[in-house]
């Protein structure tokens, strides 16, 4: 696990250290130098007496005691090196550069190697970066052997990258929009920290002073969701922010689940669950991440209204379009205060929102607008400022004015420099001052919508709903393997709470005509037994009177595999689901939505992960396509929200309690104004997840 | 009209030229100085005798004859000006760059001015571009006062802009990954001139040797829609491709519309509608245009298979994403070609798709790589190359062999080039061979998806089904405004060929009974009369018998507004609709879809305009994402797709015989497996559009 010897450490060996800067071990060498690491720093070389300066050791058991060792040498070597350091020379970090371990495809012995040099390090409670990974880079030492180098400070972006390559062309792409870093991780192999870990020790060690307040990740393979999850949200609430690219979705979406509700739970459906319960911003790329990223460098944005202060106007109608087609709001403005406002600006200008101040407009000008919004348009949560340049005069003092009304502005202003050709120098003085700028309106249009539209993380303490924990364990553990029997489906939903349609089970004509009479006519009539009742003709619905349960019951019994006949009031409502799908390592996701075409055709279906909270359900049904449904639609009849909210969030208390619910379906429920009730369930119980 | 003395002058005068660059009458001159203009260069300046070492005239009067005249002076006193030099100097061409005209909200005199100006060039049958623009540029002379001054290539894009600053600033964006252009037109206020006439120009005077083939356009107004959608689509029949931003989207989404149909058919949707019927490809910003046109200006793209090539995982993987997520296949290949391929690969590559050669891939692998996919892999279409550098050493000669293979290669080679910063000496050097390059894999990958995902134009002649015109006409002559009879509706209906329910019109309780017998029972009643007929009760499902139709006839001819009673045969099957809409300049919005909470909650309807080929419907309900209820879902019976496409061919054909009809709803209509009815419909006719 990360510890001081790695972020902080008082003495750095490089071991393959290289003349040769065009090798990692001599560039990570060079990086350090250049770097100017305050520590001891030394190389191991067999060949060498003296590398880039530094008096080179030909073997490990040559040097004196080191905090860190960063090793450039093959893959067969490492093992013995690393058990040589960790226990002779008390190394407590490691950063393995070299690869050919586990990521060889189908190699055994690379996987054979990392495992033993993960022993090594874990006998001395050591921490492992890597193998196969660029290395790390923190304002105490730049121990990558690649480029660029950032502008480092405390208080920039914090980078964990899952692939090392990335993490160099994120810091491309963010170095040249002015974003600073306060450090790196390329987590290489994970072979003992995967991108998990080093969130879990941001979170642990989190000091408001001098911490990093953003975390931008890279992830190609969530291991351990739960930790993710834990540290990612504990961060977030104490108000740091985090932005993530998960790559991979498309393979994930091919994995096809067999069940109809489990068909749409692919893993990034989990992904997306996690993100949202965490409150991370799910970026899909580079450029995308880095403009969040620039986004949340900013001052705090603290609701969804906007002014476009520009003076073109074809940019700030592209960016009206993006934000009000995301949600964000770019309100009419006119008050007496944008009277006065007009009255300063050339005639022509309008400040109606966008604030279009002309071609001509100046720099006092926009002083003057940014004053305004900033201290008299009380609708206005947030500038967008556009100033770019047709190349007739500098704009020097433009871009002055504008860094010093961000700096004393309340609301947070978020520059769109356009001309980044003409106007190059005036930009890199802008930059200079610490700034970030937005090349293009519409990518930081999409940025702030991505940010708007975020959720906050789920409480931390999920109250779950009172249900009979005692009678849902003995339940379980008296069930079998595999789908459940309807006696056992009702005991389970009715000790969680799960309002369902009287029934009853009957295996004789008589029992069945006394239990339609009980249930009163009309009522369902259903096999048990078999799996797809409907496709062995084993539903009937509103059946009406006796004889046609006499009939009936005489027909099904006789399908094959039935045992009995499952009897129910025929009941009318909207078609609802709800599932759960145990998700490995995920846990249980749990999903809702509106039944039939609405989950097979629009594929419409919110998802969360279990447990869930109140607020969580809330939002999930509101974020149905169908939510209009729900609540009513054309004069008909809506469903009560308040009660399918009850329903789901007992569901994610059911498979909190018995984690062995590898799949449950409640499909259909039938909800009304006045009621919801579980007309159907299926729950398939696995003890070997 | 555009003419020769526009395009190629062989006199200009700049009248107001300035020694002042830094005003647009000094800039204008001297980029006009600077592009080394071949033919006689004067200015006017009444208080200069030499601007910029041109000798100066200090009144137009005192002038030669003269080809083309930029104006850079007050606007009030260019009408007189213009007056002039059109009516003594034979002037045929003017581009006015002065502000002061119809732009200014409220002034009337602007408008006037601008007017007079328009009179005098057309009374001359010249050229006008302006006023308020920014100029043109052409390979012949480079009338702008702005920067960038791009490479002007006759293969490069022609950039059209309704507005001078945004042209700038995709210039900006453009020349910095390498995109040529062969001319630049700033239309300004469009007085004479504005997009459409520069497309229908470029379309009329394209030749295939000469003319550029890409098309890129900046649209804020689209004012005359019929003359883009013919000329566009004709430039791409020709081999063009046009990719267009048409801003203002949003704003056009808040001009809620009455009708339930017709409030789906904001203008927005009439201007995608536009453009899919002419093969324009849509994008919303700056960047995305650039990005479409750089894609355009490589190889063209036969398919929809992709292999990505790369020496880095992650930026490999994110592009998958992007690209199958939106409907492009990255093939699995695995072939004895393949395999051949990893042979010459180090240990650890694959090629599987995406390629991955490795960190340590090298020149010659990248090499070996295209050339396989080129040769061997006969299931990829286009290739995209992503290499960056971690910085090691330079990486010329991998760019240099990306530059040779694109030369030589079949299939398109899309270039991502992460290293912007680390590898930027080489990155120029690549642009300097006249490449083009992405920097961003995803940007790429989404721009690559709107290509392939683009519609070709619609066919130039359009066959219109056969209809009985002389009777629509007939009808439509002799109907009064606004909603139609239920017997002209008939009889509109009967005319165009669309199938309606049998129904019958009655007035009597006895005509009631015996049309009931007719058409067959169980039959629907509904008042005639009242137009919102369920509000009031004047609709009856499913009445089984003679004595029902006599109890609801009695009740419902007392409904206030009510004078007859229609009667129909209560029919089954999928709710569909069909609607027309009259969208003021775009001729009429065709639309489709299920009806009921499809169209109301999902807001799931496709849009086309009138007239339409059968390939425009066919797509049109393919794009439903209701279209697999439409083909039958889950063991439910579906709709006859021809006979659904025949009937809103049919209603394309109507409203093109019939264009007073401003509104027509066919809904619902009954959709199955055999058969496709409308049950109701609304016609609106207006003839004051």
């Amino acid at each position: 696990m990360i510890n001081k010897q790695l972020i902080d450490p008082q003495s750095i060996v490089v071991v393959g250290g290289s003349n040769n800067i065009h090798k990692p071990g001599g560039k990570v060498l060079k990086n350090l130098i250049d770097s100017k690491f305050k520590g001891d720093l030394y190389v191991t070389n067999p060949k060498e007496v003296s590398v880039q300066g530094i008096k080179c050791c030909q073997s490990p058991g040559d040097l004196p005691e080191v905090d860190l060792a960063i090793i450039a040498i093959a893959a067969e070597f490492v093992p013995a090196t690393v058990e040589l350091l960790a226990q002779l020379k008390n190394t407590r970090a490691f950063i393995i550069l070299s690869a050919g371990f586990s990521e060889l495809e189908g190699s055994v012995e690379g996987k054979i190697l990392e495992d033993e040099i993960v022993e090594s390090v874990n006998r001395v409670n050591g921490a492992l970066i890597g193998p196969n990974c660029i290395g790390i880079l923190t304002p105490n030492h730049h121990s990558v052997f690649t480029l660029p180098i950032p502008k480092l400070d405390v208080k920039g972006c914090t980078l964990i990258s899952g692939s090392g390559a990335t993490a160099c062309f994120i810091l491309e792409s963010g170095i040249q929009k002015g974003l600073t870093f306060s450090s790196v991780f390329s987590v290489g192999n994970s072979a003992q920290m995967g991108v998990e870990e080093i969130v879990k020790y941001m979170d642990e060690t989190y000091d408001p002073e001098i911490s990093s307040d953003i975390k931008l990740l890279y992830i190609e393979n969530i291991d351990k969701p739960e930790m993710l999850l834990k540290h990612a949200s504990s961060l977030i609430r104490k108000g740091c922010k985090i932005a993530a690219v998960k790559a991979g979705s498309s393979e994930a979406g091919s994995r096809a689940a067999s069940s109809h509700t489990g068909a749409l739970a692919s893993s990034d459906v989990a992904v997306d669950a996690l993100f949202k319960k965490a409150g991370i911003v799910r970026c899909y790329g580079r450029d995308d991440l880095i403009s969040v990223a620039s986004v949340f460098m900013h001052k705090e944005l603290k609701g969804k209204n906007v002014a476009i202060i520009s003076h073109a106007g074809g940019p700030a109608v592209m960016l009206t379009d993006t934000l009000s087609n995301n949600g964000i709001n770019i309100p009419h403005i006119d008050s007496p205060a944008s009277k006065k406002l007009l009255e300063q600006l050339f005639p022509g200008s309008s400040v109606a929102n966008p604030i279009d101040f002309l071609a001509t407009g100046t720099a006092e000008q926009l002083g003057i607008i940014i004053d305004f919004v900033d201290e008299k348009f009380d609708e206005i949560d947030a500038m967008v400022v556009i100033f770019g340049t047709p190349g007739l005069f500098k704009i020097f003092d433009v871009y002055q004015v504008l860094d010093e009304k961000m700096k004393t502005a309340k609301k947070p202003i978020y520059p769109v420099l356009p001309s980044t050709l003409t106007a190059r120098d005036e930009v890199e003085e802008f930059l200079s001052k610490g700034r970030i700028f937005f090349p293009d309106e519409v990518t930081l249009g999409n940025a702030l919508a991505r940010v708007c539209n975020s959720t906050k993380p789920a409480p931390k303490d999920i109250k779950l709903p009172d249900i009979d924990r005692k009678l849902i364990r003995e339940i379980i553990d008296g069930a079998d393997e595999g789908y459940v029997s309807p006696t056992e489906v009702q005991g389970l939903l009715d000790a969680a709470g799960i309002p369902r349609a009287g029934e009853a089970v009957v295996k004789t004509k008589d029992e069945a005509v006394e239990a339609a009479q009980k249930l009163g006519l009309p009522v369902v009539m259903k096999v048990v037994g078999p799996v797809h009742k409907s496709d062995v003709g084993g539903v009937v619905l509103n059946i009406k009177d006796v004889k046609g349960v006499e009939r009936e019951f005489d027909r099904m019994i006789k399908i094959k595999d039935t045992t009995a006949i499952l009897l129910q009031p025929m009941l009318s409502g909207i078609e609802l689901f709800v599932g759960a799908k145990h998700e490995p390592k995920f846990g249980h996701l749990i999903l809702c939505g509106l039944g039939g075409i609405f989950i097979e055709v629009f594929k419409d279906v919110a998802a969360g992960l279990a447990p869930l909270d109140k607020s969580e359900v809330k939002s999930m049904i509101r974020s149905l396509k169908s939510y209009k449904i729900i609540q009513g639609v054309r004069g008909q009849e809506g469903v009560d929200e308040e009660k399918f909210t009850d329903i789901i969030l007992r569901l994610s208390a059911l498979v909190s309690v018995a984690p062995e619910i590898i799949e449950l379906d409640l499909n259909p429920l039938l909800g009304r104004a006045d009621k919801v009730v579980a007309v159907d369930a299926r729950i398939n119980v696995s003890r070997k997840i």
